[in-house]
């Protein structure tokens, strides 16, 4: 296993590498201000887990280094755009994320509607360079990878049945189904376009996918544990909302001590899904999933 | 020319064939009725004139016609997913579009931002196709120009000069410079788009796109001549919006007259430029453009 300080120095090179990238990429000249309210939905905030699944299983996996940041970014700027329509007032009407005002709360509702909209079309952008530093099959994966998982049968999906669960009594299926869509999708799609860039046989593709959706759940049922928990300062965002909006969560469902036991169930799934890739660099990996699974805001 | 019989006929073809694919393209079976809101932002309305140019030029070029019909539904869905948003009370709060209540009406604010969100990501998705219809190295090109179109450099960078011009008065350059993006990108990549599926050479595609951005121009002047001289039924959207908020128009600039001598001057450099191209069957394009310029609604 990577020793934690070789991980948090690996994270903090990472973080730093993608940080650069998205602030190449996401350029301030998009008239009218839109260009600022996307650098600041992006840049200067967020543990950039996404990206770092991306970079880590192309690690594993000995994949293209040039394809692998873009599609780092690509992820990044979905979960952005996602987080800036998700703070709107027509839907959790947030005010408070990574610690600042919400986009919404800083340019007007109009304005983070278009950065949101214009963050998505730049995500897949990124994935089709003109420059030839990613094939055009590769490409083409990527973009459908991506394409799925913030769709309609993906991310988008998770966050309308979340809007029509709110007051409904969910069992534990239907909360991780739910789940599986909202977070899950495109975080499984960080570590299946991280593995695209490499050349996965079928069965290290498998061991990866069940280790994204295993560390996608635990994120979430760890999410829902902060949210109580935690205060907002230390979160970054709102604490609390979740039972304030009447929503079910692993905590309400299974209680606190519930809940983290099934997130350490979830971590070990994906330990033991690692395991079976018979991968040999799979150092990264796991120690993402540990952090994830210990993370305090 | 085609005959104007010829050109009815060719249009209602290719407007039904452009329904059926949409009708299968976009699910009803995202999760909590985001496929309905989907359906119904897309169904059963509108010109299809963006699609009907991609189809219009990939006959022109000999392009691939699997190919050119998920590009002529993508930039249709990426039209599509624009209207959603932009009639959403944060921008432009319109209740009426194509003689129907708008999306957010109808479905609540959070389910037209999802199904707007989810929309550009079919998008997308309907470019890179796991079928092999569609070569990769196509599919990155229509990915590319797709990508360019939607986002801050185009239609979205657009909205948001046009959201900022509110009560501003541009002269005719800066009002033409808004349009070219928020309305003629779009336009304009639905011929390149077309011409992408078969081998235009630069010179071609020189002219398709002074033909793209000409057309997409005499659009716009006339959406703002018939939005003074037209009723709201006959539009099947609210007439006389621009006024009522105080936003600069062609006809406010150059009075109806001026507006429609320059709309007619937009024509026939659209027209010119497809003279200009070589290519032997133009009809259909040449007769797309006079449709721009002397439709009703």
């Amino acid at each position: 296993m990577l020793q934690g300080s070789d991980f948090v120095g690996w994270r903090a090179v990472q973080q730093d590498r993608v940080e650069a990238a998205l602030d190449a990429w996401v350029s301030a000249d998009a008239p009218a201000g839109l260009g600022l309210a996307m650098r600041y939905a992006v840049l200067d905030g967020g543990k950039r887990l996404r990206p770092l699944l991306v970079l880590a299983t192309r690690e594993a996996v000995g994949g293209e280094e040039r394809a692998a940041m873009r599609a780092a970014c690509a992820v990044e700027l979905i979960h952005a755009y996602s987080l800036v329509h998700d703070d709107m007032p027509c839907m959790d009407n947030d005010v408070l994320r990574r610690g600042k005002p919400t986009v919404h709360v800083k340019f007007g509702e109009a304005q983070a509607l278009l950065a949101g909209d214009a963050l998505q079309a730049l995500a897949f952008g990124l994935l089709v360079p003109g420059d030839g530093s990613v094939s055009a099959e590769l490409s083409v994966r990527l973009c459908r990878q991506l394409a799925l998982a913030a769709g309609a049968s993906g991310m988008a999906g998770g966050q309308a049945v979340d809007l029509a669960s709110v007051g409904i009594a969910l069992d534990r299926p239907a909360l991780e189904a739910m789940h599986r869509l909202k977070t899950g999708a495109l975080l499984q799609a960080s570590v299946m376009m991280g593995a695209a860039t490499g050349s996965a046989d079928e069965s290290v593709s498998h061991a990866l996918s069940v280790y994204g959706a295993s560390l996608g759940l635990a994120f979430q049922v760890v999410d829902d544990i902060l949210d109580v928990t935690t205060d907002s300062a230390t979160l970054g965002k709102t604490a609390g909302k979740d039972a304030a909006c009447d929503k079910p969560t692993f905590v309400s469902l299974m209680g606190l001590d519930g809940a983290q036991a099934y997130a350490d169930q979830c971590l070990d799934s994906a330990h033991e899904a690692l395991a079976s890739s018979g991968l040999p660099q799979v150092d990264t990996l796991h120690a993402l999933a540990d952090w994830v699974g210990h993370r305090v805001s």
